[in-house]
């Protein structure tokens, strides 16, 4: 308030100053138009686009070109987005065939729990899979075929992982063990109605001390579909490894598939009776920037191995970039409230998260060590702290009171305990607080506007202008003598 | 404020002006009156109705024809949901029948997951279906009859999708491919123990160029339950369409049931034994607005295919009915209150959603292109923005978490620090805005109403008026000469 | 405000009335005395129990007897609660083993989709369960037997349901039905080894026309399990009764397994090995009110058949006694702020939830009509009521977007607007208004404590009194002669 | 507001006081100084560890100390934990095989579900038990043993729990019952194919008088997998116990598997190949305080049974030290004022949780004697409490609705309406009023810390002293001459 007052006073003093020497009267008028000059100028720099084309008809040529730019890199993001989703549908799928044809009594949905516990099931699994790749392309409803190498199919390769050595005797408890890991591998040529012992002559498992068995082979395949997309067929080859796990000598052998896909341009193709083909490396326009063209031609002819990080960039760049657009909002002055509360708040709940982030760490390492034995979702930290976040933000709380396991009256209790005041602490406590954040923000804020105190010495000084953008006094024809002068006179 | 005592000038004026000539003072009084019978009527015409009928007596007929109207649109509207539910579930049961019985080995609830994966498995789905069609009769529990035309039963169509021509050799990484699409198809007549190649001695399928096989055949049947209802019942014919779809090559057939049904009155009927048959078509009176009149007999006679459209046009015209009736309780002031926080909150909560919104779009596109390949709820543009608006308002957060797949640590890491700052940043920031604006726009209306300020010109002109609605002087008996006075002088 | 000023002249009045007529004093004085006798009775009348106690030490006698009756209530209901809960997981399991025992292939949790499509299932299922009934003693691993009416087992009944006459032809649209539901029963004794064509040579099932199968049997059990809690063992008979409902003649006909409890005491019982017995209706001390008592003594011995209205009774009362008792919270000042806010804040509470209200009920009478094809919980009003209600707070959004079928665009477009306006209109605007009418009422009442206003002319009459509870003034003895004083001079 | 007028007069008295008597101003001043220094001496106490660094660049050892102490706490629990979490999947997995080998038909995920009603699948169940633990050896992929006791296999056990005596004939409602329960026992040592009756052949069940079956047997283990993080492995001893419990004798028979874990040291091993091993119980220094230290070797070495105990210990005090932390963040401005609402707002949310906690009691207790018989949730008192409070804090409702029973259509009314009355209140008003709470504290020491007033008398005493730390005066060679001074005046 004060410095307002100040600021007036220094406006006076110009105006007061003049009469009292006569003869640098001229002068000092001059001087004080140079200023209004200045303040004009400067005002006019800091108007948003709609008021210069209200002060000058100044079309708002860098705004359109920002929404152009906006709406180019948002309409390429989405069609290398639909461009992936089928991609990935395709991938999806396949996954899904190789487990219904090469793993015995799969089920929809069971991998979690698909293991197997008896020596004899591991051999039967095997064999299982050996006896399927052997007439695949007789089985198989979609276009998979072996890899060939110089004429030659690729085998199947079954390798073993054991202890060297290792005798071992839990019944005295007394072990025997060399550490050394070593690997034992097989090459099996796709074959008809294959047994095991007749393949492999010599396999055997030696269950005591083995680590893990994989089976490993290529399958090619095209995705023919996107033909009817206009876009030409691509070539696909599945590394399909499927591993018995038995790290952990638990009695249990857990066994999963994998696949993993290196995407190829075919070698040789013809296309008949479509319409017209894009290349789908066309789309637009030149003035694409470099990096984000290099990374859509990458993308897009599918050789770039690097995927995960080029969606990264791409997709936190384009998030920034709609960021960014909220501060056009900002020309609106009752958009501009809301978009002040939420900056000005923004470090106090920053500030807020940290104290509230060490109770809620203190609560995740607490529950890790007392519940992770009873409990699921308490098994490792990140999973306690996903848990707990989740359970605050509204996750079903019932289920995790349920599932706690109730060997131990004093876990339990501690259980019930833990959470009832966990949930209690965070729900009523701390994010009420942040609600009173934000209303004192917006309150503060609101306030500020009202009085329309001056923040800043640029402030100060302009505030004095207070011509209106539509008032005409801003059009450069008017003022270009003005201007003019401004600089003749430095 | 200076308004209102500018209103209170004028109306001084009035008073202290009349002494003032003393021969205009009649004249003046006079129009002083008609001023006053002005002032009063149109205060009267502003009452709501429990005022109008203590001012003049006048009972609420409006009111109470408005209540009438809602009631009886509610009601036909129940009506006609009811009859509605049981079309619906009838439907439903039908498509779970036809399930059964023509999908081999299916269990409920397992349409997802409904697929074939190799190509004996199709020929014996084709088989099963063809078998179960040929004894319907002998099976079916339900009153299921094929459908005849002229005599002749109507065929079952197997129809095959293929590339005209094509030949594929993943192996080598090159195809030659026609993509015109042809299609062949078959007829076959029920028969009781039909095999493929019996009935269909060239059927063969293409796998590597099919598209999809389709089954399509007609069961009629007839909604027998309605008539414990009192209503007619109605005759349905059902069109069954099985597809195995292809179009992926993915190696997994997927394979769906579609049933349309085409509701029709019976041919000819005689219903005996129930006490009285209602038309269903009557209901209840006269005045019923044409449109609305017009799509109930429509609908209750179901030949109108285009149901969504109607049924669309009714719910959103109930809802906004209703809606309307929230009018009727600004009549209270303590409800009043409550509404005109909600009308005056709205466009800032419409402006802050804008701001919301494209903070959500960015996160919405970001974890599109990202996660899509890493997690389901992510692999359309669509679902992404269900998810994460559920997210918000507290859906199941763990399983988010927990079902995003660890191939990649870096998208591992990237997937926890976005759905972390999203849930962050929406529920602790944007929904606590939400209750500062409410609260905000809460404070300011209570102010309002408590310092009383008239807020428009007619409010000003009526505000002299203080005359409460049962003080008598608004009867029309003591008025009317005022008010002809008034119309005559005029 | 105006009416504290009265209150003050009317006591200065009393002060300064007096000197005015000397003669008047005497009386004057002793009038006086006796206002500030009367003041300090009703003062004494209207404390809480702690303040009596300090005013003239009374012990607060009725305060413990109100927490020693709600303890004796509670107990009373806790072991109710006890008794009742091993009665209901008796039933629970004894429900279990009949469906394990009499379903045909009843799977766990799977009574949902417990049904049968074809012709010979019916039969067959029929079939199973005569064959298990007439074995059961060597299958069952429990107590049950068959129940006996003078000697004779009593039968097994199977009766059917159907139209009287009807012919139906939906290949012509055309049916002929006589609506007279006509019942045909068989009775069948348990026998060994039975086929249905050995057991009920006519019976034949007339799936046209049928509506539904019912057979019904008697099984005897006795609760051993309450031996070893001291509890005398009950009599149960069940009444099974297994449904195949064909009333939809969909082609589903679902079957259903029931089974009523008749719980009796046990006729002719010995027991021994056991320390000690009691009688379960010892209860405890008798001051219990009749209606209770009488209750609890029903409830024991299980005679009562309302078991249902008996627990409402029960449960709604110990709930509001419970609520009773924040009443004595409220004699602690903290305390009450808190519960004179929620009162204070009821009635605005229940005026906004009515408005809120009709938006809602728009909301679900439109959905039901437009999305009650289409999603399993907009099937009926209700549910649709309680689905909406659920997505206010808190439910799983995704899985109710995620179940839209998506057969028609226009429906699908219409879901998600729906759904996206109704959350966000009801999170974001009604939930947050009712944290303002909260906030408002406690601001309110917290300044009204603070400025300490009289809301009554009792409070002010009362006001004038400031002798603390502890001052002593209160005490009988001192006081007798005052009060007695002031009973004379009336 | 009067005690800061009061200390300003204090302070004034020494200034005004001075000039009054001339000779005693030099003492006085003096005086005067020695005030001074003990006011700044107490002020450099009470500042923070910053403040103290700036005022006499004293580093912060003390906190540093803190900051080590805790991270050496946190490390340690963390390696314990992430040492744990291997052992309780050992455990885990272990639990999961032997489910999958000793129990007929077992799936994952069905212990629920999983019981028998027969009584010949009950002597199924044992003799595959029986049969597997026969041959475990040649079944096993895991490395389990028999336990030996002097070269000889200790015995699997059959035990049978009844009653001494008993005749039920539940057909007249008549029984005898002898309450005492006897124990049956057999010994079955490891066979290749046994058969029951050859094994047992005297083993009958008496399924009336049955109680419980329970097999027991003890199964070593070596749990390998530490060896590859170079960690010794350890013996575990798995007691299986196998239950048939028939306790409630309604016909269902639940079979439950459980399995106690002592981990011993293996008592000889030899290890090679691995390049360096950790003996376990290193790890860092020897400051560690001493139940700590004990606590952890104890834990390590896996032989303290009460691990529970240990962990609630050591996992809420690792909760505790954080949340001390908190305490270092109050040394930031913006900081504190978060922790100080919380703190004071705390007692209120207290109080408040007491009020609503008879509310919530009240609905806990009614809730669970009506709706008990007819919902799972509501079975027991405790799950009662679990639900409602998870029901607040946004949990699934519609699951909760929909799962009533809905056998008696008042409790399907009185569910509906308790359960709408219950969100709406706790919800809409009880979770409304704990913002509002937190709103008003946080108002309140807004207030307080802006109006600046000191609220204890040291304050007051301090608040005179305006040097900022950093002003140089704080320094202990300046100041050292007047608190000298200050010390021998004294």
């Amino acid at each position: 308030m004060p410095d307002m007052e100040d600021s007036s006073d220094l406006y006076d003093s110009y105006e007061s100053e003049a009469p009292a020497w006569a003869d640098h009267q001229a002068q000092h008028l001059e001087d004080l138009d140079t200023v209004e000059c200045l303040r004009r100028k400067i005002k006019y720099y800091f108007m948003n686009p709609c008021e210069k084309y209200h002060a000058r008809g100044r079309k708002p040529w860098k705004l359109i070109l920002q929404l152009v730019k906006i709406a180019i890199i948002t309409i390429q993001l989405v069609s290398f987005g639909l461009s992936n989703q089928m991609v990935v549908a395709f991938k999806e799928e396949n996954l899904m065939t190789f487990k219904h044809l090469f793993l015995k009594d799969y089920v929809d949905g069971g991998m979690d729990t698909y293991a197997v516990y008896r020596q004899t099931d591991v051999y039967d699994h095997i064999e299982y899979i050996l006896k399927q790749y052997g007439h695949l392309h007789n089985i198989t409803v979609g276009n998979h075929e072996y890899e060939k190498n110089g004429g030659v199919y690729t085998p199947l390769s079954v390798c073993q992982d054991f202890y060297r050595n290792g005798t071992i005797y839990p019944g005295n408890d007394t072990f025997e063990i060399d550490a050394h890991v070593e690997t034992e591998c097989f090459n099996v040529y796709p074959m008809y109605d294959p047994s095991l012992r007749e393949v492999l002559p010599g396999f055997e498992l030696h269950f005591k001390r083995m680590l893990s068995v994989k089976l490993t082979f290529v399958l090619k395949a095209i995705n023919l579909q996107t033909v009817r997309h206009r876009e030409l067929p691509d070539c696909y080859d599945f590394t399909v490894i499927i591993t018995f796990n038995n790290r952990a000598h638990s009695g249990r052998i857990k066994i999963d598939l994998e696949n993993d896909v290196d995407i190829n341009e075919c070698r040789d193709w013809k296309v008949s009776g479509a319409c017209k083909f894009t290349e789908d490396s066309d789309i637009f326009f030149d003035t694409m920037t470099i990096i984000g063209s290099i990374l859509k031609i990458d993308i897009q002819t599918k050789v770039l191995t690097s995927y995960d990080v080029c969606s990264i960039f791409l997709g936190t760049g384009t998030m920034l970039v709609w960021i960014g657009v909220i501060r056009y909002m900002g020309f609106f002055r009752k958009y501009n409230i809301l978009i002040l509360t939420l900056r000005a708040a923004f470090p106090n709940v920053i500030r807020f998260i940290c104290c509230a982030g060490i109770i809620y760490l203190s609560y995740c390492l607490c529950g890790w060590i007392v519940l992770g034995p009873y409990h699921e979702k308490f098994r490792t930290l990140n999973t306690v702290s996903e848990c707990l976040f989740s359970l605050i933000n509204g996750d079903d709380m019932y289920p995790t009171f349920k599932n706690m396991k109730q060997k131990s009256n004093l876990v339990w209790i501690f259980s019930r305990v833990y959470l009832y005041t966990f949930v209690s602490l965070f729900i009523y406590m701390i994010l009420s607080l942040f609600i009173t954040i934000i209303t004192d923000t917006y309150d503060t804020i609101k306030q500020q506007q009202q009085s329309g105190t001056p923040t800043s010495e640029l402030q100060k000084f302009l505030s004095v202008c207070k011509d209106l953008p539509n008032s005409g006094v801003y059009r450069l024809d008017e003022n270009n003598g003005c201007f003019l002068q401004c600089w003749i006179s430095r």
